[in-house]
């Protein structure tokens, strides 16, 4: 089958392996999405090798339980020991021996099929498409940040970053209801996200790189600080500015992972006794019920579309700063 | 009236000003403890000029109430606005506005008297002696911890740093019930760390220095992570320490303040999804019940006692990587 490798390279392997995992269901993928995981994989963060890819569409070819063939399905990325108190307790995305569909031990989706244990798989309802249902698994990343922190309506929230996931997280802020900000660097990523009602801030380079981004960022937004602010930049100097942001026992989500170091001064944290949580998966029934009661339309965040046959390509495109969501159909 | 005064160097000053705030009580202080943020204040922490202290215990000798006179005391060292959204909520620790005895706009302890809101007063009852009600702010720092994080008696916990504040952290939460372990690099101060039950492991220069040495400590541990664990070394790399031993869905309570910048790896806060919360103040309430209870024995903790008198030489010996709570007596 083809399949999108990634072994000090990336390429496109015409005749790999169809995956074979004892008592796992098999995937025919449909669509799949890159991510920026994807791309930090391919600077060598988390030292993987195989196929890429976790988030996917697809319909089961094969399975133990017959009346999951056929199904199409999206897949929880994480699979668990089964053994392990985390796995007994029914979360296994942090398992210790976990292994992640096309991140960790596992290959991924970039390719004709997939293999996931069954257990991992959920049915998509009819209402949402193929490729509404590939934002399935970054959508719950998102919600896992309304799982994370208590928002209500009165919550002064900012969103660092403009761009894939900070645009699901906003749309799912939206629809918890708060008072909504995002900071970004991108004019047009930044008017997609006003979409969401948020107001939008824009820094440029000159501030980023400056030695008070923070406390300029802070300036344009008003001198208020944030009750919550969500860093999702994927940039080394998020945090940094998200610390600057937070009020006084305030909540800072961290989503950006980047494999450097970060410089930080933490003495505000310890003197404002700010709460700093790091966000990775989400559970995906809220993410699906999200996209299917058409509360999160997804379709402005798509802005290409390629065959797995060039996937080097999308993953050209899937870098360059002014893009958004690119998907790979296989068929 | 004498007073320790830091204006760019330390210095006892004979005749300093009796402080007069208007709507305040006057206290004759007795007695005062030397706390590392006083010894970082001389490094310029804080940039804070005046009279150093913070941790005290008087007897009021003018007050608006006159019930207050005569009263033997310790004080919360914020004294914030009265009039912003968290003064009114009664939580003055985070008032943008505020001044904090000896910390920032306000003379504090190392003198013969000192000026606090009346309302900040609280009396100390005559089962805690002079010396114990001196443990009473930094007590309550500690009891800080068991405020913002749960811990069961199945709680798995470090504390790193065998220093003055980990040895009242230890106490407090030895008396909360949890499995307890220090991780320190002094000798005696690991052996009084123990009375409370803890395990103490040694990690010593090297092993600090070296670029694995959370994954040594670990080891040291025994490899199994923490639930909780607290950072209160006051060295620049006790939080990477801190996020290589708690375990995935963890916490760390971040205690120690320093003015440089962090290096950090923060990935693991993200794919670990770790809490990571910053604490200062605590309430006096609790403090003085474990004083006065007798849960909390603060003997063992004080290492030298000096005159006001002899201030410099009491800041030397409270630098000392040796020491443990200097002590100040003003009369």
């Amino acid at each position: 089958m083809k399949a999108v490798r990634f072994d000090s390279r990336l390429r496109l392997v015409p005749d790999a392996s169809v995956p074979a995992r004892d008592n796992e269901a098999l995937v025919k993928v449909l669509c799949a999405g890159i991510c920026n995981t994807d791309l930090e994989i391919v600077k060598g963060y988390a030292g993987f090798h195989g196929t890429l890819g976790h988030e996917f569409v697809g319909r089961v070819v094969e399975a133990s339980q017959c009346s999951l063939v056929g199904r199409r399905v999206v897949g929880e990325i994480n699979a668990g020991c089964g053994e392990c108190g985390l796995c007994l307790a029914g979360d296994s995305r942090h398992c210790p021996g976990r292994t992640v569909l096309g991140i960790k031990g596992r290959d991924g989706a970039f390719a004709e099929y997939l293999s996931l244990p069954a257990g991992n798989l959920i049915e998509v309802p009819d209402a949402v498409s193929d490729e509404a249902a590939v934002f399935v698994e970054p959508l719950a990343a998102a919600c896992r940040v309304i799982e994370q922190v208590s928002i209500t309506r009165s919550s002064r929230v900012a969103v660092i970053g403009d761009g894939k996931l900070s645009q699901l997280i906003l749309r799912v802020l939206a629809d918890a209801g708060c008072d909504l900000t995002v900071i970004g660097k991108h004019e047009e990523k930044l008017e997609t996200a006003a979409t969401t009602g948020a107001r939008a801030i824009r820094v440029d380079r000159a501030l980023l790189e400056s030695s008070d981004a923070g406390a300029r960022a802070l300036k344009l937004a008003g001198n208020e600080k944030f009750d919550v602010v969500v860093e999702a930049s994927g940039s080394a100097t998020g945090l940094s500015m998200a610390i600057s942001l937070v009020r006084p026992l305030g909540t800072i989500v961290l989503k950006t992972t980047h494999t450097g170091e970060t410089s930080l001064h933490m003495f505000p944290v310890v003197v404002d006794e700010i709460t700093l949580i790091g966000s990775r998966c989400g559970r995906f029934r809220p993410a699906i019920d999200l996209l299917e009661s058409g509360k999160v339309d997804i379709g402005p965040l798509i802005s290409h579309r390629f065959s797995i046959d060039d996937a080097a390509a999308a993953f050209d495109e899937a870098a360059a700063p002014a893009s958004n969501k690119v998907l790979l159909h296989m068929v």
